[in-house]
Parts: structure tokens; sequence; C-alpha cells
């Protein structure tokens, strides 16, 4: 043997479906290299609860290097995968700074997830915000909570209005989550803080094109969720198209306008440039949002030695959803391992759909569970269960807990730290005296402010 | 009393000096606006675990106006203020966005605080980090994690050496709480995560250039931290002035030059801008740092209706601390209180001193308090009840407990995340394939990274 190389397994990505990919090579007679964007795995499912303010960044991101701390036969590195070259069996990564580096592989599992969708429309993409990682949780965060400051420092009323005023594009889970803890934020947390405003005036718009919200639920789960919204205070607008978005709203087919100084988009899925670049290079159809079509092993046609998990793979219309990746990303990894053990090929994969949960508010969930329909406190406690479950271990699970008391039994919000960068104010860092220049702001448009 | 307004105070600034003022006039018959730069009161001693993964910044910041949502007469403006026109009495802030606005008083508080000294050499401020706000320590957190990340992907060793070297100019109590951190991190927390690097050989350089560190301390607590700072791998450097700072480390008189990508400034106090004005429109005398020198009842001179509190005011020598802040800020509320209630002037600010405390490692501090001098053990369970008691009340307090269990009793730092924007590489919300512009690494300088 003396000569041979180990097997080198490449996993690029490290959210739900990279994670469980290497965990299932734990014991295989491989080298594992995971390449990650960030020095984390991000909890998705929680991610809304950075961005209003429940919880820290760092109780929904763990360190990468730290999963897989007791996993000796695997490395992380910190890098930006830009191309995968197939013949060569290289993939290329950008480290911080910006050097390209490579790293070559034998076994390739692409979970590199997917990025928002704005139907070609590059104005959506400018003048709003996502909610898929922790940059955009804390932006996000403080831009929700700068609105409210900007709102007492108007003198304008239609301007403070925009300021109250928050927009959601996307009635999916994010959307319906985010909508739900923007609501309890101006109903429960800032009212008794604020002079000049109240607080409890915001008006919340949750829009969506399709005729119900969550709309991968039950009709009686939407139902439910819709009916919870409206009572705590979210507009619920279905059926409703965005036809253009600027800089202080959006305006909705028929002509309506919403102005919006906040504006979030959570609508629509697209694969990321690095999924074209492997298509284009193997060949591997794509369906009409990019993600690659794969066999029923999650292969690329023609590339046994390439799995495509999560997100990104597009199989029998199966969702996008943390359940998907982590039963493809655990079937990946099983199924290299069974190769270089020399067993062989196990069943396609199939997923096992464990259902549907969604948050609408403090107290009150929706969940559709093969064939059982909760709402209300009993979803709600079934959500806080499956996530306390799902939540990684140990460290950070104890003071989330913390957190969801302080936010829920009392109403709190422990996170409400908005940098000066973030607030487009100068840090007292340098004690600069110059206003920040615009391109600071934390909001694109303003009205006068002086009085 | 018709057509008769109220009394109205401004409190520049919610630091400590600025808390405790205001807290003070909750029951005096005046309306008061706190103007202050973010939207949080920073708990600054705390501030060092944020930059080191211990706590979230949600942690050791409370908002401003959560701080006074029970106290009716008090209201909260963000903003940056730039100027004060004493003849109109009237403060000049600057809105998020950009946008000035005006808010007039009778009485005028200045807790603006200090900023860093650089002792006039741009090239010290724009190659170094301080550590004064969230702002700082959220991005020296994200450029300590990844200088080890930046020497995991590094082939050439000299390159690897310069992003494990951790440089501290300043060896008060920050620096010398910092650099235990530091070198905890590389000891305790990141050993057996990485495969290529090891991280206890970080190399931590604590240089200050008066011959001993903690000079506000006693010798024989000097003495103990040095011993204690030895013995977990700090390098304490004192008597030795740095004569120069670039892109890749520091240089000291003498020559010595030490290579190092992260490099942090806690030497030396300057006063913001806004002291200049004051001082300029007042004729009030400044001391060599540019603090504003103030009469014994915390007045400028000729100005009764101006108070500087805090670390802004000069007097007798008082050092920059906490308690000076709280102590000048508790009395300037009152002696407000006591002129709008018509009672006589009260004695002249003293100072009363609790004694000085500053932790080198977990269950190791030193503490002097008047005339006990404490070190070790018990100096870090008397940290650990003081800064409980201190922390702001409530929502808080039992998640930093948590955190500290997990980062003392274990070895884990719970806030790791490093965002994307922060790292230097592109985020996922755009999936940008352009690696990310120059100006945005992480770090100034870096050598090739390519295998």
């Amino acid at each position: 043997m003396i000569g041979q190389q180990r097997h080198r397994v490449v996993v690029i990505g490290a959210g739900f479906g990279g994670k469980y990919a290497t965990r299932a090579l734990r014991k295989a007679p491989a080298d594992v290299t995971v390449v990650n964007g960030t020095n984390h795995h991000v909890f998705e499912p929680l991610i809304y609860q950075v961005a209003t303010g429940v919880l820290s960044p760092g109780e929904v991101a763990t360190p990468v290097r730290e999963l897989f701390r007791r996993q000796p036969n695997t490395e992380t590195l910190l890098g930006w995968v830009t191309d995968v070259d197939v013949d060569n069996r290289t993939v290329t990564a950008t480290a911080p700074g910006g050097l390209p580096y490579q790293v070559p592989y034998d076994t390739l599992i692409v979970a590199a997830g997917t990025t928002q969708s704005y139907f070609g429309n590059d104005r959506f993409a400018e003048h709003t915000i996502s909610l898929k990682s922790v940059d955009d949780a804390v932006e996000l965060r403080s831009r929700i909570l700068t609105a409210f400051e900007m709102a007492e420092l108007e003198t304008d009323p239609a301007a403070a209005a925009r300021w109250l005023t928050f927009v959601i594009v996307g009635a999916g889970p994010t959307g319906v989550e985010l909508a739900g803890q923007i609501a309890e934020i101006a109903h429960r947390t800032l009212p008794g803080e604020y002079r000049r405003i109240d607080p409890a005036q915001a008006r919340i718009v949750l829009i969506d094109a399709v005729d119900r919200i969550l709309p991968t639920f039950t009709p009686g789960s939407s139902a439910a969720a819709t009916e919870r919204l409206r009572r705590i205070g979210v507009e619920v607008r279905v059926g409703a198209r965005v036809t253009d978005v600027d800089a202080a709203g959006v305006e909705l087919a028929g002509g309506e306008r919403i102005d919006a100084m906040t504006r979030v988009w959570s609508a629509g899925v697209a694969a990321p440039p690095l999924a074209a670049r492997i298509a284009e290079a193997t060949g591997a159809p794509v369906d009409r949002t990019g993600r690659i079509r794969v066999e029923p092993d999650l292969t690329v046609p023609g590339h046994p030695e390439i799995f495509v998990v999560g997100d990104l793979a597009s199989m029998d219309g199966l969702p996008g959803v943390a359940q998907v990746s982590i039963q493809g990303g655990t079937y990946a990894g099983r199924t290299i391992r069974r190769r270089l053990t020399g067993r062989p090929a196990g069943k396609p994969f199939h997923y096992f759909d464990k259902g549907n949960i969604a948050t609408v508010s403090r107290f009150s969930a929706v969940a559709d569970l093969r064939g059982l329909r909760l709402s209300g406190l009993a979803g709600w406690l079934l959500w806080l269960g499956v996530h306390w479950a799902y939540l990684p271990k140990g460290r950070n699970r104890a003071s989330s807990l913390v957190r969801w008391a302080v936010a829920f039994l009392g109403s709190g919000r422990p996170e409400r730290a908005v940098t000066a960068r973030q607030a487009g104010l100068p840090s007292t860092q340098r004690g600069d005296l110059r206003p920040p220049a615009s391109h600071n702001s934390p909001h694109e448009q303003h009205s006068s402010t002086t009085w």
C-alpha cells in the first residue's frame, strides 16, 4: 500500500447537507476536507430569531471546525468556492483577502445551498434584504431596530409612517416567522420606550403571489396561521404580485403602492453561480431555478464521483427544507463509505417526510405531521421540543433556553445592539466629526429630520 | 405657570456617566433628553469578553431607551453629537443617514467619553484596532478568529507565524484582560480543531512603554498579574516603546521588529473633537489630552449650566474608570435636581475610590481595595461578584452566567460566528462569484495561499 494515497472527499458547504454528509464519513477510510464560505454552520430554521433580537449569532452558528473537532479524518478550510474542475478533480476556492487556492478530490459532495431568486429583476435585489445568513440576520436586525429610531426622529408624519412600515415579500416559513416576530417587537417589546411615536402603530405587511401563506403546509394550517397573524397585527396579502421595488416602498400588480423603508425578500429560490459552472462542465440537466437534477443516488448524471445534496439538488420536487438536506447529506456520506469499504450500492435515496412546522408568534405554531395537524399552543410546544432537540448539542442550548424565556415568557429582546457602522453613524474609535458617507446609510432614502 | 416650559436637560452620551446622571434626574422637575451615538449603553469593563467570544454584544450592551423606559421625564434620541452652541444653548447631532438635527437645552451634561490617543501618529491608528465600542469588539473578534483560519490556509511558515502573532500595545486593564483571553483561546479553546497548525503556538505580546503593567494598580498586583500572564503564555514587554506600526507588524525603540497581522491599540487617551469645540466656545482650559478641566462641582468654568462628567472631565488627576463616571454622573444629576428644587448647592464632587480590579485569566484576577490586595482565585471570585452585581439587571444576567460557565469551567467560546463581510468573503445572499474587493479584506496584507 506504500505510496497509495487515501481517498479524498471534498465537501463544499457546511450547511445541513454538508454537516450530515461529513458526519456520515466519520469512520470512512477517507480524508475529508470541508470548504465553507464562513467559519460557521448555521442552524437556518432559527435565523429569523437572530434577525429579531431573540438569539445571538453564536446561538445559531456553530464553528465548522468545532463540529468536526473529534473527527480526525476531517479538516476544515475557510473559503468561498468559485469553481470545480471536473476533469482534473479540483475545487478552487478564494481565501479571505482574495487569493485563490485549490483542493483536489476523488469524490466531491456539493452542498452549496441556494440563494434568493429575484426573478431577474435587479431592483428587487438592490432594494430588499434577504434572510439566509448570519450576515443577513444581523443586518436585518439593525434595520428593523433603526427604523423605529428613525421614526422617532422624524418630524414629517408620512416619513415616520414609512419607517414604521415593514414589508415582507414571500410567505413561506421564513416570511411568516419573521412577520410574526416583527409584530411582537412592535406590540410587546418596544411600547413604553418611545415618547414621540407609538411602536404598536407599525404596519407589517406579508405579501405573496400565491393564494395562501405557507403553501407547502395543509390548507388548514395555512388558514390557522393566517388567522393568528391577523390577530397579532400582521396584514396578510395573498394573491398579490410585487411588480416593483424601490428605495421607499413596493408596488403591487393593480397599481397599489406600499411605502416602506424596510423591505425583506424571502420569495423564490435560485441556484448560485457555482451550480451553472458544474452543470456546464458535467452536462448535467438543471431545473428552471438552476438546481442540478441528480440521479436517484444523488450523483450527477455520468459523474458518480460528484454528489449534490440539499437545496441545490433537484429531485422529484423535494422541497428545500432542512430535513431533505440532512437526509440527503447522510445518504451521500454513507454511499461513499459503502463504496470505499467494498460493499454493494444501497437503495436509491428516499426522503422520509417528517412534516412541516412554523412558528407564528409566541405560544403559537402550525405543524403538519404525517396526518396529524397541530396549531396554537400544541404546535408551539412541539416546535420548542423539535428545535431544542436539533439545536447543536452543548454550550449554547442552555443560553438559548434562557433567551426564549426572556422573549416569550417576558417581552424583552436580549440582542438589540446595533453597531455604529450598521446605523451609518461614526464609530467612537476615531472620534470622526464628519457625517457618514451616504453609502453607509442603513436605508437608501430619508426625509428631513431637523426640528 | 401657564406658558412656562419645564427645564430642559440634555445629556450627551449614554456611557456610565450619562446613564447615572440621567438616573439621578428621574424625579427632577425637568425634561431630560439623552442623545447617544448608538442605540445602546455599553458595559465597558466586559467588552473584551465580546472581543474574545465569551459574551454576545447584547449581554454587554443595553438599549438606552430600555434603561429609561420607566423614567417618564426622559426621552432618548439616536444621533452623533457634532457641536454645541453654548450661546444659543443648542446641541447639534447627526441622525443615521447624515441629516443634522438640533436639541435645545437649559442645562447640558457632557458625558461623551474619550477616544484612543495615537500620539499624533496616523499610522498607529490606521494599522491597529482599538477596543472601546461594540463595533470594535465584533471587529476584533473576527480578526482574532480569522487570523487562526488564515494561518491554517498558509503554506509559507513565516506568513503563518505572522497570522499567529497578536500584539497588544498598552497594558492597562483592557490590554491585560484581552491578552489573557487571547491566550486562553489559543491554549484552551482551539487546540484539537486545527489539522495543519498548532493554535497553542500563537505568540501573544503585551507591550507598554511604562515599566510595569497595570500602572494604576499597586506594584504587588502588577507583579502578580505579570507572573500569571507569563504562566499562561503571554510575552510581557514593559519599558518598550512602539516606534512604528505597519500592515504586518510593529517596531520597537532599539530596532526590534515583531511581525504580527493582528495589532491592538489600547494605549493613551484623547478627547474627541467635540471637547475641543466646547473648550473653544466656553474658553474652558483643557489638559494635555484635550480633556476639559472642570470646577469642583464638575461644571465648565464660567458656565454653571454645562457639566462634564466621566472620562472627558479632567479633575485632580482622577483616572478614567467606570467608578469615576458613575459617581460623577450621579453627582451632576443630583446637583441639577437640587438647583431645580431650590435647595442650596451641595459639597464639591468627591470621588470615593473603591479600588481596582482586573482579570488575567479564568480563576485569576488582581484587586487593590483600599489597603487590601487580592490575587489569584480570591481576586477572581471578587471580580465575578462585582461584575455580576454591576451588570444591568434582568434579562441578560442569567445568560451571562451560562456563558461564563461555558468559557471558564469549560473551554468553549459561545460566540465565534464571523460574518462573511467581516472575513472579507462574498455573502451567500447574492451568490457573487467575484473575489471580494481588497478593501474588504480583514487584514491589510497576506501572502500566497495557493497549494
